[in-house]
């Protein structure tokens, strides 16, 4: 008796990321356009063209909408190719087609971005990367081999970035905190770090811009040396450092915990792309720059999510460490998807979850297969879904456990690890749900460090820091026609009917429509009502708008002023909402290209508001803001918790139904005494 | 290899809820005082002297922690014993001991309340329950065959009695809503409603006081009648009504979802009221009245909280109905704990859940057994706690999954069922959640219902309302001596350290200490730090204070204005959390007898703050309200689900350790590559 409903659908694979093949089938064709000069090697110089990723391009949605309701032909499948033009001195973004044989290629930078993108506002390649690294050990450490002997000891120095790379448009200095070179390194500085020019394409202009040593800062590194050396520098003395930040388990395996089985087996369906699960069905794929995202989301057939997906996470860090100071990670524009590594079984996700594979193409010369990267599985949340025990009148019992699906991934960022879940419940409600794990950033000790953060371990500073996170939400409620609704309450101050001279405050039910995207931009520093809704003009049974609701569980702190010349790279995260009409242009919230020119950045989020169009009878977007204030504390080592360490937003029905659809699932209860 | 570290500490008993012997042995003990005439029948008049309930007396703190810590005696073992004298105009309270074997009772009114308790204050019994039914049933309904015929119909009425009982102290005026009598009656009102004076404990002196029917008000029921009659009043034509609220499954059980097993046992164990899991220990008990709670609890042995306790739920309701248009429900004062009934296995919690008894005595003639009334799980929350995955540098996995021991009870009062977790992790967190789910509390439609809600059915209103609820939170941080601290981030404009003409706005930590009462008081309409921690003096490893920090999750509506004369007997919702300073006999937030004189409330939580103690090293409770906005929707039918109606708190380490504890768990998993 299995409880599958419905069947998988073909046509989701216009969702599907790209298989190995069509990777390397665009990698071919790209390779074959001579005219366009590029490498696909990895280590493909920065002065040389490079193609530095290969990723699904979705269809535009009118199109993608009429195939999947039968009204239109398959839409053209199609690689979104992003190309460093070193040679050229800009990047260019391609649209590739048709797959799985491309035989065209289209320029759709300005187009996307409504710019041109100078080649300053490329990522970092391996082949970048190699350059700064024997760069610094020729220029930095082949120079200071007794400061590194006596200083920092022989577990020295493995180097973690901060961004943005300067101050301003163009600019590439790269501040380099240096760490100790063993498991947590994040949680080891050493006290020293080191700015990086490397702006021009050309390895023999880059320069060492100034030098951090102890607290003190220095024009280059043999004015350290001579310092150090002259006795001019307060000197950090090494001693060995305990293996704090270590994960090996510091006891043996006992008795094991609780595990879930599926007895039956599973109840749900993984085909490709697609996914089946009692009432619900969707697809799902993973952007390498963006990450997780769902498409199609449909409960008993119906389509209500179009599109749920991350967009962004961003964090601002405070503290008086050169590198530090300044830093803001726009995580999209690392990459979140390209870091969902291997989950471990039992840990990242149940033993018995589905475990699925994805490729990516991006800073590689051929497609990487990610083993188990994203996990799917039915969990037992050990609570009711809903419940009531009778004893008035009436004596019986009915309920129901709550088991819902969960599509997960974990992207480990360099430091930290975001686990992403999508959640369905039987109850027609979607949940997006982020929370972070992993390692803190650090700083060394310092005068003045205690302004940032708290003492975490020996000379280490866990430094304040933000976490933003952003994810896009297009529902479509009954087709793409909705409005966005407000409902909270309101006391009024009313004549009781019996008793006309007394007054008593009695709770009303205040309901606005907004109906311009400015109005409907709701920020984080005002408040906003409590019910926001996102609303088909069409009503359920009783007369009222069918409706989701968006409830954002959230924690932020302080977002950045917009003052700040590196806000508008970020400017989603003024809003805990912001409702836009839809369009294909305005894919994302974020960009790859934002993080190493968030001073005019590729995409400005505020950009989609600014023109204030009509939200009224429109296909809509939510742009959701989740997040939480990271104040580290000593039991952030070694790694930060789950545990109160997350945000996210439920999609709920309200009034979208005529009842509540759980009451007919498989799973109720109900006892009455005999 | 059984994981159980300690050992159950039979001195855990000081907590432990009454057993049925004791509760006896009170009773009896009642019972042969003969001067105090008092009757154990559950049928007791409301002229006469009634014994309402017996409870555990919870000694004074400061005996308790001697006792504890090896210091002192074991405190002497007390009830609680609440007299209903009818008789005599007042209700008493009295502290009978030793138990098991009273030899004395003394009268604690005064002490605990600074008043004395009117007997116009009490709980309605079973004894003027049934005086009540018997006089609806003579008085009104059998004056109203014909309207109930063709009205109402067969399955006609069961009533549910609408809170405050008035408008002023000493009111005893109640308006009964009627309901179809069906499952779920709450959604099936009938569109008639009425109110009865029943203040005089004789009840030859009650009387209908109005009748509403179909949005109509009648000054008696033969008025309405002649009304009826004449046609002058528009009819409501009964037609028979769908079971629409009925929780029968519509389908056959299929296959079954995801179970969780223990399979190589428990890892937690339970003695009595005591149970130890992992590094946890703590006891437990129920209060009749204000509901689950937990005391003594330890991490490795060091006592971080001495009591957490639910202390009311509060819902406000809207509505042009007469009833409901006031109604104001403070559950404590019908009894939380009371209702906590039996626990559907699989369902209410897990198959393998431990499941233990409880014994109440309150409106009974003898103890009550409750058989499976609290449940004790750990569970397997699907989710690593923490983990990280390496790949710059080092290569490397560690993580560990997050299993947590769950306390929970689910009480369902009337309509609602709310569920108390109480949940230990192993990062040494602690949290306590509520959620909501049964059935809505809903009104007849009529003209000008749809401003307090929206339409759930057939002429069926689901009201609005708010969900309050307060918890106790007594930390003890490193002793009793404890601080309240605050810390926040703030933004702050620098000169870069390396470009002195640059400036940025860089997060700085803002910590503070509030030193008084009403400064630790933050109401729930301003803006508040958002970081909220009980401190003690002592500090961790780093030199940092080793604190706590309460994490609220709410979603709360506006509360009740100060202006409403009501507003006095659940005053603790106007914060969020509210620090005052410990005191014996500021043991609870609400009282059982609030509901029935909110004008005069037995406790008025606002005046623990008004004399705005220092809360400079002293020992310190925290009063946290969370909750929630309840729009009611067409998914309430048949039950409110549980997924998003919640809130609750966690009650985070910060310093308090100094590194992350679940470092140290069995459960730890490490990969390298080989
Ligand atoms: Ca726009
Ligand atoms: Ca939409
Ligand atoms: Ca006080
Ligand atoms: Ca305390
Ligand atoms: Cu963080
Ligand atoms: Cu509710």
């Amino acid at each position: 008796m299995h409880p599958l409903k419905g069947k998988h659908d073909p046509r989701s694979r216009v969702f599907a990321d790209l298989t190995q093949d069509e990777y390397t089938q665009v990698q071919r064709y790209m390779e074959r356009q001579k005219d366009l000069d590029i490498s696909t090697k990895q280590n493909t110089l920065p002065s040389e063209n490079f193609l530095f990723m290969i990723d699904l391009s979705v269809p535009n949605k009118a199109a993608v909408l009429a195939y999947l309701d039968g009204k239109g032909p398959k839409p053209e499948r199609q690689a979104t190719v992003v190309v460093f033009f070193g040679k050229r001195g800009y990047i260019k973004e391609y649209l590739v087609g048709p797959l799985p044989q491309p035989t065209y290629h289209r320029d759709v930078t300005q187009e996307r971005y409504q710019m041109d993108l100078p080649i300053s506002k490329r990522l970092v390649t391996v082949g970048e990367y190699n350059l700064l690294f024997s760069f610094m050990l020729k220029e930095v450490f082949n120079k200071i081999g007794v400061i590194v002997e006596e200083s920092f000891g022989e577990k020295c120095c493995d180097g973690f970035e901060q961004m943005p790379r300067g101050v301003r448009s163009g600019d590439r200095t790269t501040w380099m905190s240096f760490f100790r070179s063993m498991d947590g390194m994040y949680v080891h500085p050493v006290g020293f770090e080191v700015q990086f020019n490397h702006q021009s394409l050309n390895m023999s202009q880059w320069s060492v811009e100034r030098v951090f040593y102890n607290g003190h800062y220095f024009d280059s590194v043999d004015h350290l040396v001579t310092a150090y050396n002259e006795g001019k520098v307060p000197k950090i003395v090494y001693k060995p450092t305990p293996d704090y930040a270590s994960l090996k388990p510091r006891s043996k395996p006992l008795q094991v915990g609780p595990l879930q089985f599926n007895l039956e087996g599973s109840r749900y369906s993984v085909d490709n792309n697609h996914v089946l699960y009692l009432d619900w069905s969707f697809a799902f794929g993973l952007s390498s720059a963006s990450g997780m995202r769902v498409f199609d989301v449909r409960f008993k057939g119906e389509r209500i999510v179009y599109e749920l997906s991350v967009q962004e996470a961003m964090s601002v860090y405070g503290s008086v460490t050169p590198g530090m100071i300044v830093t803001k990670f726009l995580d999209a524009s690392i990459g979140i998807g390209r870091f969902a590594h291997e989950l471990t079984r039992g840990v990242d996700c149940p033993y018995q979850a589905t475990y699925v594979d994805t490729y990516r193409y991006i800073d590689v010369d051929q497609p990487i297969r990610f083993r188990n990267s994203i996990c799917i599985f039915e969990h037992n949340m050990g609570q009711p879904l809903r419940r009531h025990f009778a004893d008035f009148y009436h004596h019986s019992y009915g309920g129901m456990v709550n088991s819902a699906l969960v599509v997960r991934t974990i992207t480990a960022i360099g430091n930290y690890d975001y686990m992403w879940d999508f959640i369905f419940y039987q109850s027609g409600s979607v949940e997006a749900k982020v929370h972070a794990t992993g390692y803190i950033s650090s700083s060394y000790l310092v005068n003045g460090s205690l302004r940032h953060g708290h003492q975490v371990a020996e000379n280490v500073l866990g430094n304040i820091h933000t976490h933003f996170i952003n994810f896009k939400v297009d529902l479509d409620i009954v087709g793409v026609k909705n409005v966005f609704q407000t409902k909270d309450m309101e006391f009024v101050n009313v004549s009781l009917p019996w008793m006309p001279e007394h007054y008593a405050m009695v709770p009303h039910l205040v309901e606005n429509q907004l109906n311009t995207e400015q109005e409907a931009a709701l920020r984080y520093d005002t408040k906003t009502p409590r019910y926001l809704h996102i609303a088909s003009p069409k009503t359920n049974r009783w007369g009222h708008q069918r409706s989701y609701r968006l409830q954002v569980v959230s924690f932020t702190g302080e977002h950045l002023p917009e003052s700040q010349p590196e806000e508008k790279s970020m400017s989603w995260a003024r809003y805990k909402v912001a409702i836009t009409k839809h369009k294909d242009l305005e894919r994302t919230s974020s960009s790859l290209y934002s993080q190493n020119d968030m001073w005019s950045p590729a995409v400005d989020f505020s950009k989609y508001i600014a023109d204030n169009e009509s939200i009224e009878n429109e296909d809509l977007v939510a742009w959701i803001t989740t997040g939480f204030l990271h104040i580290p504390h000593a039991e952030d080592i070694p790694n930060t918790v789950t545990v109160g360490n997350g945000g996210g937003v439920v999609l709920r029905p309200h009034n979208y139904f005529d009842e509540d659809p759980s009451i007919n699932s498989a799973d109720g209860v109900s006892i009455i005494p005999g």
